[in-house]
């Protein structure tokens, strides 16, 4: 007898679990929608055509690839065969890989749905990912996405917009404090060619990326592996001084790197974005940090990083805009702007803190109880005429003992009870118990009723 | 350039395709959660112990595998490597494959985690599944499986309620005729020990689950291939005639089938099943088909089919009683019961007959169009502070001619509009007009408010 056991990474997700992530997943969702933004889904394997090349060597190596259905060894050559070189005969042999993010997938549906979309194209999607990284804790093989863009509008409404969403989603999910950071991808080309390192502009943002983790130290080490001499790291650490840019500060940013374009369009950016939240009254807090930097190649704009303070996780979200995301599969010109929440972590900090409130109790909110069969046919015609009123009831379906009921009942989490007896069914008063309280009220199955429909 | 394409038998669900499904997923969701079903989801990928052997030889062959990460041929002998026998190669390079459907993760997630859950456990389940089969009209190598199973009840009040649910699912769904047919394992397994055949059980099942579409001509020539003889050919014939059994019929059947121990426990569980609905007042239609047979193996009780009638599509749903699903995982004696929805096949059937209604609207209530700079940031503000009514609002964010933004607002099926210009922002009147209907009114903005969450 095999013992029953998942892939490494992966996880089954009990009726708890899910109602908690269903809770998270909903709040988003509905925040979205309020925005405009509109589902869209694409499917879990994608031709490996569409996905390598577009992570990196290291995530060409984290792709899932699926055997090919029938005799996949027919197309490999003799040569090959004999060789036994996995790296190209992982190409021969599979021709399909699961989705390692859902950002080349919208790229590649929409260039390929480009005349059945309306643009700008509001998309959010939720979806699960999967990428072969060694599995850890709080990294998974199998995690879900939660990601919503705006595809071909230029217009900086769109990234105010998401800003709204972040301060919107984490009041909503219980979160009274965010620390949301944005900054300007052409204010780091700016610096890079102030310092004059314009050629190592994508190490250097790789670099700066990990700033709070390794220290300006950590990054001038790696920029001088590279070839940045001292003067050109003490330059740069200059620029690297403030995670919380005042207006003064970032007048003194805008003239020391004036007569650079990318500065002037990053700060005019920056400024345009924070004048319209103030201009439509916007409540929440955004901070302008010079230093912030994403790792992801694609991003050209606007970026934004939300972390929740004193949580000991990193960032639950990550966006930016992208001038050319459709490029690689032909569609050129097309600019778009997109976030991502991360569910297991927001999960993780939810938990933490105690938030999950109502999703954790039991949809069910009566379980009706009884003594022998004819009690248990009394409870399971209550419960369809309850049902039929739009409550959602369960009746035990077994003839146990009673405690083996309430057991049940209480491990469920759900928090009306009754239990059925003669007397019960000779008054048709019914004790409504509640499981959480103990409170204890009598009614009649009308106000059975209106008492579990308020 | 590579021309983006997906793989055969995938879909991209762009949002008007989203917005339907959802509506079917959610609609059922709801009934399921009425009747005290919880939400479960496994992993999309299985360790391939887990799928293989469970679904017979053809299901195997339609498992997806995944490739094992790293230098997946380290494993292999040189013998097996050089023989390029790609059946015994597939399990040494490749120890996952994708979900083939829910019920056997259920098993093993039930059998894995079983002392982290209540029983009876009622959980429902809506994911996508993966079969290699050759793609066709209305058949994909993705597609989505929506389940309810109660597991460790050997209650008939779980088949009453599951009844009750196809009843409610579909009126919700807007189907006003249905054909629910119920029958059950044990009569079949009756029939084959009356006609002498039980060592042919499972054969017989495959044969007769294929009456509709070849006829009894085509069973009786399936099961002579087999070798039952042509007396017991015509005699399993007169068990295979009425696809609704009345009481009279039933009668009639028990008594041909007196002594059959198999034939007793199916005809008190049907007549059980029949004589509760009909305690609780239950206004829907079920019919007992004594040649209902579904195709799948582990059926052991009452088994069950619906059809849309005059649809031209087939069976919608189908389900039953096993008494040993997680047997094969090592959990024995426990007897569950479940029901499974085809989406894909509901989806085809209400698009024929116009039923989405609500659901081809889009979420977004109102579109806001401008004309220059100073009445888009007019139009922000104001989309800001109905958003913070709960108003799904939608700014065009782009300074576009407003022929575009019209034009955008009807692709979108959005149904109200309001165009932001001089006159609006002096006034603060605004023309709300119904895109649907061509109707306008004119609105102050908390007017625009009221009828908007109205």
């Amino acid at each position: 007898m095999q013992k029953p056991s998942i892939p490494k990474g992966t996880r089954d997700f009990l009726p708890q679990v899910m109602l908690r992530r269903k809770h998270i997943l909903r709040t988003i969702e509905k925040i979205f929608v309020k925005y405009g933004f509109q589902p869209l889904e694409t499917p879990a394997m994608e031709n490996l055509s569409t996905l390598t090349g577009k992570y990196g060597e290291e995530g060409d190596k984290l792709l899932f690839k699926i055997l090919d259905q029938g005799d996949f060894t027919k197309k490999v050559k003799d040569d090959d065969w004999n060789e036994r070189n996995t790296k190209s005969l992982a190409h021969q042999i599979s021709s399909k890989g699961l989705r390692y993010d859902l950002t080349v997938p919208l790229a590649r549906c929409i260039v390929q749905n480009q005349n059945d979309i309306s643009f700008p194209f509001k998309r959010y999607q939720m979806q699960p990912v999967w990428r072969g990284d060694r599995p850890q804790k709080g990294r998974y093989r199998e995690f879900w996405q939660c990601d919503a863009d705006m595809i071909g509008s230029d217009s900086l409404m769109n990234e105010v917009d998401l800003i709204c969403i972040y301060h919107e989603v984490f009041n909503a999910l219980g979160f009274d404090q965010y620390d949301l950071r944005i900054n300007h991808r052409k204010l780091i080309e700016a610096i890079a060619e102030k310092i004059g390192a314009s050629q190592h502009f994508k190490s250097l943002t790789i670099a700066v990326d990990k700033l709070d983790k390794i220290g300006f130290e950590g990054v001038a080490k790696e920029l001088s592996g590279i070839g940045l001499s001292d003067a050109q790291l003490s330059e740069l650490e200059m620029f690297m001084t403030s995670k919380e840019l005042s207006n003064h500060e970032l007048n003194s940013l805008e003239e020391k790197l004036s007569g650079i374009s990318n500065a002037s369009k990053a700060i005019a950016d920056l400024r345009e974005i924070t004048n319209s939240l103030e201009a439509i009254g916007w409540k929440g807090s955004v901070k302008l940090d010079g230093t912030l930097a994403r790792g992801l190649d694609y991003y050209t704009g606007c970026i934004f990083e939300a972390v929740i303070p004193e949580s000991g996780i990193g960032s639950v979200s990550g966006g930016g805009r992208y001038d050319d995301l459709t490029g690689i599969f032909g569609l050129k010109n097309v600019s778009g702007v997109g976030i991502s929440f991360g569910i297991d972590r927001l999960y993780d900090i939810m938990l933490q803190r105690d938030l999950f409130g109502e999703a954790d109790k039991s949809s069910t909110q009566l379980m009706i109880c009884h003594f022998d069969a004819e009690s248990r046919a009394f409870g399971h015609k209550m419960g369809h005429e309850l049902r039929s009123n739009g409550i959602n009831v369960e009746v035990y379906p077994d003839q146990k003992k009673l405690k083996k009921q309430l057991d049940y009942t209480n491990a469920r989490n759900i928090e009306h009870m009754v239990v059925i007896g003669s007397n019960e069914m000779a008054s048709g008063n019914f004790e409504l118990k509640n499981m959480f309280t103990g409170e204890k009220k009598t009614c009649t199955m009308s106000e059975l009723i209106s008492t579990l429909q308020a």
